[in-house]
């Protein structure tokens, strides 16, 4: 494929005026990503010819594959780090509202709905039990054991898409996500018979979000799903006068865990080649879309921060280590693995950076650093200003779940600070597929993560490291 | 259920300040549907309750029962009509992308598609051949049979998204459903082996639209589906690069016949009962979502036309006769069983009304008339301009599938002129469900029909008729 080499060069071309004009590194190399296509392209590649690519999978293999020999192309030094990876697999799926008041005799409503990551299966003829619908976990527990066991739940709650619209779409995530991160968790320990959720997300198109739950060690998994929102209110407008009875069928397995790797590519610092700036994306992807937006674009722009010094023929004074990430979707294997292999190098890690809120243009760069290291961001915000992304957002948290250790451990860490307006619409959904990814837009993302990453590698000194929070705190 | 009793009377009370108001019958007929929740009701009834209503299933003989019971409760003189309706069944239907170039080995791009209407089934192993891609039908006979004969045809083309944003989703979904109408039976002809079209709609999230596809006598049914947009896409990006092979599956039955029947309720007329206005939408939908905007929404408003008339205690001059069409989406047998049966009365019809293009608000009414009627519809445009739908849109076809044939007999149709922005997104998808009705746009709907409906019953005079065009010419 030499599709991203004839693109880099024509879109250096197109950006003449602005490149003639640029004369530092930080602003070539800014303006070199504006101008290229080359995320564009790593984007399209893994999404249209790799495809769907949860950990464990083939896709997942193909995947590793391609990106080691592209990073091998750029002339990365590059490793694969052995992981090992869960492997969840798909099954049957499938559901109906068969007992409902006003019901027609030979009637069933038929139920859109998707298996959660790490679910357990129903028998294979299913179960059919009756639903109790709750809208908070006190709900839940004040039903106790007497009210949910052997019955189904479905943790009803509404995705925040005006919260979204307003910049937050991370949070509006959050909230709605807690039923499914940690729901099903919470019925299995009441004896519930299987968890469902409304989908987590904007659209309104019948499409399930899908994405990964957690037991605790000790509670046994159960059959979890994702309704789609329609199915969801379907079903609470038909409680609202009575006895709903569902029949839910879900046949996923839990293999034993799969070798898998993480992907990494050092562009060897000129000055300091033992101080390392990570940036990153990660590889994995949920398997009912192609993973363009979660999270081909993240590892497409890791990709072209490096791609695009190479270009340029420039190399910072710090080793810029790009990662394509194991397994963030289901187990965040790829990060505990490098974490705990790096325990001797730690100090050496000088900042982290992730793109994990899809392939949208970003309005600046989420920071979590100490709140006094806030002003050394003002030379990184001027240069980030004339590609309309001078924000520096604190955050108190790690700003990506792989970069999470890191950044509990002290090391300053960023993400692109993305419009998530559609994010959530597509993420974990069948229709993150490539068509949604805006050429455009992913330029501006490109430009974002290869200015901080210059930026972060080629700066004099380190930026201060935050004092270590115990790992776990989570993202 | 008496849901719609007590909302009309809280809804008369909620509207009094205009009702007091208003003198005329017309203008109390369209203030009581204005305050009315009768048809968002019996859209939900239909939607919620019901389900799925395709021609022969049991969701159709349950919709056909119950619209029945409530026609009868509403004190209209209700008849069945017996019709023979065509009988399809979906099947298993699946597919995938199993060789392009760039295919990691291993890797398969799952499809999501759905049969059309009328398609026939591929073996149940499924088929596995090269897929051919056309633009248009000239392109497709130039292939001829050489270039089709054992092959897929994807005949690909783009709903127009700015066409339906600009009031005509109509023509848009003319134009791009050229291929699912007409497609499939070309490439019989041509002896391809089954036919794909991109889904006709403006969704953007994998939802594949089904509908029905016609072969003409003497050509044998071949496998046809719609493919997601995006999958039709992607299949477009990877031809660019070389030969894409698909395996398809697709398990439809076409069954014997079926038994339904075309639900009348007539509320007769005080001193003309034996003339007669049609107001009507169809009761079956496709089998993926719950056809709620197509077409709960017509049949409900069309009811509501004559519920608010009883509400009132006023009845028209002329007999207002609600159908319910057993049959619109693959084959209008409801419409064609009623137009035979009525020969003998067919200048009795002084005019007819279908709402067919989902519960959205309307800006005004087509009206397929002679345009020297226009001008006669200007106390109509004035009852409606304060509801803001004052809009009397010339057409010179039919304005409803179901009212084709008495439209080209020569009787005056009329069909509600509605914001299609979205209709098409959700049409023919799972994704047209209750939840995508909007309460007050209903409201107005109910408005601009119940006046519509009052307007013509009572005028004076019938409007005049149009010369008769031959049956056959669509709408």
């Amino acid at each position: 494929m030499n599709g991203p080499v004839k693109s880099l060069v024509a879109a250096a071309c197109a950006w003449l005026p602005i490149g003639l004009l640029a004369a530092e590194p930080i602003e070539r190399v800014r303006d070199a990503a504006m101008a290229s296509d080359y995320a564009y392209e790593q984007t399209a590649w893994l999404s249209d010819r790799v495809g769907p690519r949860l950990s464990g999978s083939r896709g997942h293999a193909a995947a590793i594959e391609y990106v080691a020999a592209e990073m091998r192309r750029l002339g990365l030094k590059v490793s694969l780090q052995a992981v090992k990876v869960p492997h969840w697999v798909r099954g049957e799926e499938r559901g109906a509202i068969v007992e409902y008041p006003g019901r027609p005799e030979g009637i069933e409503q038929k139920l859109v709905l998707t298996a959660l990551g790490g679910s357990s299966a129903t028998p294979p003829e299913g179960l059919t039990r009756e639903v109790v619908i709750v809208h908070s976990f006190d709900e839940l527990q004040a039903l106790g054991e007497k009210g949910v066991a052997g019955k189904f739940v479905l943790l009803y709650s509404r995705f925040d898409g005006f919260m979204a619209d307003n910049g937050r779409a991370g949070n509006a995530y959050g909230v709605a996500g807690q039923f499914r991160f940690n729901g099903p968790n919470a019925v299995s320990t009441l004896g519930g018979a299987a968890a469902l959720v409304r989908s987590v997300g904007g659209a309104e198109y019948r499409v399930p979000h899908t994405g990964a739950t957690t037991f605790k060690p000790g509670v046994a998994p159960i059959p979890s799903a994702a309704l789609s929102a329609e199915d969801a209110d379907l079903i609470l407008r038909l409680a609202e006068d009575g006895a709903v009875k569902l029949h839910l069928v879900l046949t996923p397995q839990t293999l034993p865990d799969a070798d898998s790797f993480n992907v990494i590519g050092d562009l060897v610092g000129s000055d300091k080649p033992d101080e390392i700036v990570v940036v990153s994306g990660h590889l994995d992807s949920w398997d009912l879309g192609t993973g363009a937006h979660d999270d081909a674009a993240g590892v497409a722009t890791a990709m072209a921060s490096a791609a695009v010094m190479r270009q340029l023929k420039l190399t910072p004074r710090r080793t810029l280590r790009v990662i394509a990430w194991a397994n963030e979707e289901n187990g965040t294997r790829g990060a505990k693995a490098y974490f705990e292999a790096q325990q001797a190098a730690l100090e050496q890690h000088v900042a982290a950076v992730e793109s994990d809120m899809g392939g949208g243009r970003p309005i600046g760069v989420y920071a979590n650093v100490d709140t006094a290291t806030l002003p050394l961001l003002k030379p990184l915000n001027e240069a980030l200003l004339p590609i309309g992304a001078p924000i520096a957002e604190w955050r108190a948290t790690p700003t990506g779940a792989d970069i999470g250790p890191l950044g509990l451990a002290g090391v300053p860490n960023f993400a692109p600070l993305v419009d998530g307006q559609t994010y959530f619409d597509y993420h974990h959904t069948p229709a993150d597929t490539f068509d949604k990814i805006d050429r455009e837009q992913l330029r501006y993302q490109s430009a974002v993560m290869a200015t901080l990453s210059w930026w972060l590698a080629n700066r004099e000194e380190p930026l201060p490291r935050m004092t270590p929070k115990p790992q776990g705190e989570g993202h």
